[in-house]
Order: structure tokens, then sequence, then C-alpha cells
């Protein structure tokens, strides 16, 4: 569209091109393993192998809703914006295959510094991002980028997973126990240090800043570790009876659960494997911790942990019943309903 | 991410799963085949026919750069968004397959109007979209939706083509013909007439308000459709040997063939199939057609139309010398070299 801006501002080193050869160059090296095509054509070519579906999500990842620019560094929302989709592979038990990156960018951020790219919010952001694609072995193979009034990243992940096996949200059955990977509430409970601590600027909050005590907690929160290789496991292993990842909280995702399944649930919340620094609060309704919440039949042998990951059983799945909530919490005084109050935009 | 934003606006019928249900209605519909497993889970899964590659595209559209408010009805926004995924698709002659749908909207426009959501802007929005989609047989796979200051769109699409076959732009060699489909110069002829015509408002420059004699100009801007159909058979008939879309201009866009073939261009101006209304300087600069660019060996029978689409050869590849232009643009007068002058981001 060459005329809804004028296009006067033509310095040499700024730009789209630029920015595009500078993002190439940076998937070049990183690569674990190319795309049959990959950035600089019309499309990215992608063969599945024989046997395999592919799982595709797409997670957009918006300034001032999903990060903050005082509190995140750009390492983290990089790699934040690649984990929330790697989460919904890992709770697929897909195995990634390539990422595709939509990045768009305020003017100001789409230009590299005196010392060049690599130390540009843009180049920070692909380092985080590249991260973690390299520990997963997920190609970047290809993407866009765009002007925005704030910078925001849609990620597209590719997974591939045996034809008819990925594990769903929708096969949960009463009597099945539901479990959980990890801890809970680490990611939300991180939150109120960060807007005691921060002191603005858009390069986040430096961790020179950040008491040695609650390191761990806010790197909970800056860095989670999508659970893939427990995905795999449960899935290949064909433990889990259904699946998901939990990025908006236990209240609202167990809720999809029981939606998608036509089920109900009842949590106990003595069993909740709650995160150092949090609190049960936090682990029945904070987002961000994107560890897998999944349900397996009672007679499924569950080991205490899977790729050292612990693994915690915290209630299980019941009828669904007229008048009844469709989950309760229980705890040593009562059983109550537990109504979701995750996250939800435009809220 | 359960605490970056108050939650306590709690209107029955807004919020983000008002937004996503209405979304799969529309979506259920419509969808002329579905996929495995759509909107719903964590990941939509799609299974490629034996012998067959994924091509996988990604386009970000923003308001602001890619579209205004007071010029574009929501329908053609939607329209847009799509048509410009789906001509990547055409350019590498893939069948599309599925599409994916992140959404950025600001509160104001994530709400349905007193009369439901068909109404409202996003209603409006996904009628477009839909109506594309439903012409090319691409069902809604999935997606996300978050607030954003400004609305916009990612679309990701995913075709089918026989492995090894696609297109591709770095294939062009010293000697074949240069060919595009359709007309030239339209999209970007029909600017200044919005600028001129335009009111204000959010639902575009009102039909009522376009002259008669201008109203197909406006419309090849409004309503671009993509040419899969000149794709296949393209590839299907291997009658090029390289093929790109142009969405940035022909300037713009036949550099990339240039470089990513490692060739220089000449193009003739006298035979540049210029679009009513439009002038040679939109013809070679403009963007926003949505034409197939593609070069063919001299010896190929190159059809005077595919699929109800002119043909027109508009120029040469020829070898690349040091210190010659990459792209020559001929006229009765001289050759002079053509500089990139179509659309580039954060210029």
């Amino acid at each position: 569209m060459a005329s809804l801006a004028k296009q006067t501002e033509r310095k040499p080193e700024g730009g789209e091109l630029s920015l595009i050869r500078y993002i190439r160059s940076r998937t070049a090296a990183g690569a674990a393993k190319a795309p049959a095509l990959g950035i600089g054509d019309d499309c990215a070519l992608i063969r599945p192998r024989a046997g395999q579906q592919l799982a595709v999500t797409t997670d957009l990842t918006v300034c001032g809703r999903h990060f903050r620019l005082d509190w995140h560094t750009p390492e983290s929302v990089g790699h934040r914006a690649l984990a929330r989709g790697l989460s919904d592979l890992a709770a697929m038990g897909a195995r990634p295959a390539a990422a595709f990156l939509s990045l768009g960018l305020p003017r100001e951020f789409a230009k590299p510094t005196a010392a060049g790219w690599p130390s540009s919010w843009v180049g920070r952001f692909l380092d985080g991002l590249l991260a973690l694609a390299q520990i997963h072995q997920t190609p970047l193979a290809g993407g866009d980028v765009s002007e925005t009034p704030v910078p925001l990243a849609d990620i597209v992940l590719m997974g591939s997973v045996p034809h008819g096996k990925a594990m769903l949200r929708s096969t949960a059955r009463p009597g099945d126990l539901l479990y959980v990977t990890g801890t809970l509430g680490g990611g939300a409970a991180a939150l109120p240090h960060f807007d005691r601590l921060s002191r603005g600027g858009v390069n986040g909050l430096s961790p020179a800043r950040i008491p040695k005590g609650i390191a761990p907690l806010l790197d909970r929160h800056l860095s989670p570790q999508p659970r893939i290789a427990q995905g795999l496991v449960l899935r290949s292993k064909r433990m889990a009876s259904a699946a998901m990842d939990m990025s908006d909280g236990l209240s609202s995702d167990l809720a999809h659960i029981c939606e998608e399944s036509n089920v109900a649930a009842e949590v106990e919340a003595a069993l909740l494997p709650i995160h150092p620094g949090a609190t049960v609060e936090y682990a029945l309704h904070g987002g961000d911790d994107y560890e897998l919440l999944f349900t397996a039949h009672p007679n499924t042998r569950m080991p205490k942990a899977i790729a050292g990951i612990p693994i915690t059983k915290i209630g299980r799945i019941v009828a669904k019943h007229r008048g009844q909530p469709q989950i309760s919490v229980i705890t040593a005084q009562c059983a109550a309903p537990l109504l979701a109050e995750g996250w939800e935009h435009f809220r």
C-alpha cells in the first residue's frame, strides 16, 4: 500500500527491509533444523512426516496487556511470546516443528542502536525468543513486520503429532483424576513485586534491582518453561485422558476442560502445589504458569515426576448435574463453587 | 495473565469469551471443509494429503498502516486481510487449506451493538473475511483475540502444494520473459479518491458517497481478488519459471525476484496493463494490486488469459552486471533505472 504514509524518511540504517534482513540473519544462524524453505519467499514450505498431523496455534502478545515495557526485559518478552505457543503444543503432546513471527513495532523500536541491531529492543527480543526456540529445536520459518502503536507479536507455532493421537480438552470423563505439572501461582504472585520495584523505562526491570530472595519468583514469571517433554511423555504413553495448558489460571482453564468435555470437577485446595511465594488464591486464579492441566483414568499409574517436573494430583472429574457448580473447591471446612476469575480480555 | 488489568467490568454481553463464541459460531456455519479440529482446543489439527507440502504465510494488517477506519468498510478490512495471505498462496501455486485469525481490537470495537454482534464492526469484518474464505473454500481453523490500541489482524494462511513443485521467487533465469496477471495501478490510484471523498467515521466510506464513475476503481482497492485459480494453473502446467504476488508495487516486488534469483530485469512501460483510472506511475510503484508477477521460459506458450484474467508480457529477465541497474524501465525515449519506490514499513 504505497500511499497511506509518506515515504520521505530514508535513513540507510532503518526500514522494514533492514529489519527483515536482520531477523533473517538471526534465524539462519540459529535454526536447529531448517524448514524446506524459510524467510524470503511468499510462503514457507513445511512437510510433516508420514502419519503425522500438524498442530497449529496462534498467540497474540501485546504491550500493556501481556507485558509491560517497564517490567519485562526485551528478552523476557520474546521468551514469553514463544513460550505461550510452545505450551499449547505441549498440551496436545505435539513436537515443535516451526514458528512464525508477525512483529508489530512503533517506529522508535524498529531501529538499530548506535552499536547495531543486537543491542536494540528488537535484537534483545529476538535473543529471548531464539534462545527458547533453540532449546525446543524450533526454527523460525517466516513472518511479517508492520509499524504499530505499541510493540506486539503474533506467534504461530506448528508441531507434529501422530494422526489421531493428540491430547484434547474434550475427552475427560467422570471418575478421572485431575493432575498438574510443576507449581501454580508463581507466574501471577510475581506481579506485585514488579509493580513495587519498577522505576519505568522500556527495557524492563533491571536484574540489579531485584532482591536476591525474590529473584526465583520473578524469574518464574519472566521465563516460564513450556512442558514440551512432559506433554510428549503423557501423549506417547497414553497416560492422560484429556489435557490443556494453563495460561489464564486454574479456575478459568479447568472450566474449559469441563465445558468441552461436558463434565464437572472438584479441586482439593490442600493438594495444590503452590509455588514458593504464592498463595492458594494465586494458585487458583493466577495466570502465566504455563503448566499442563490434565486428567487420567484412576487406574493409570502416575509417576511422581516426568522429565524432572513433579506431577501432582489436585482433584477429580465428576458428572455434571444441573444446579451444581461446574467446579467446586474443597477445603477442610467446606466445598464451595469455584468461579472462573482468571484472565479474560476486554473485561 | 490475571493481574495486568483490572477485571471489574463484567457486562454480560461483552468480553473475550463472548467474542470468541461469536467468531466460533460464524466459522462453524461458514466452513466449506472443516479441519480435523478447529477452534476450541489448544491447537487446530491439520493433515496435508500424501505427497503435499504445506505453504504457510502470515500477514499483519494494522489500522493506520494497511487500512483506515474512515476509508475502508469493515467488510473490506476483513476481505483485504484475508486476500493478502491468499495472494501469497496463489504466488506459490498452493491450494488454500486453512486460515487462522489473531484479532486485536480496542475495547469499543469488541462489543456487540444493540442489535447484536452481526451489525458490529467485528461482525462486519468477519462478513468480509468469511465471504472471501467461502469463495476459496478456506475454513477459519483457529486464532486468538486481544485488546490492542488500534484494530489489527494477523492472518495465517496454510495451503497445500505437491512436494517440490511450489513456484518460487528464486528461480528466474536470464532470457525468461516477464508477465503479470490482470491490471496494475488500480489499487493505489483509488487512494486519492478516498482521501477526497471521506467524511470521517469508523465504518469506511459509505457506498452512497461514491460517484458511479469511480466505483469500479474504488472497488478494485476495497475487494482485491487473489489469483488462486491462475496460480494453480501456472504451477500445475509448469508455465512459470518463478512467481510472486504484487502487494507493495511492481518496482519493489520485481526487485525481490531479481535479488532472490540473482538476475536483473527490463520492464517496457508501453506494455504495462494499466488499470482504467490509473497512470504508468501507479502501475510501476503503486501497491495493493495483488496480481501475480511471474517469469517464463521464452519457449513457453502463454495464453492470453487464465481463468478469465488477462496475462500480459511486460518485459524480460536479463543477466545481472556490476554497475548496471537491477531493473530498467524502457520507454520510447530511453531506458532508465527503476528504483524500488513501493511500500516499505518504518520508512
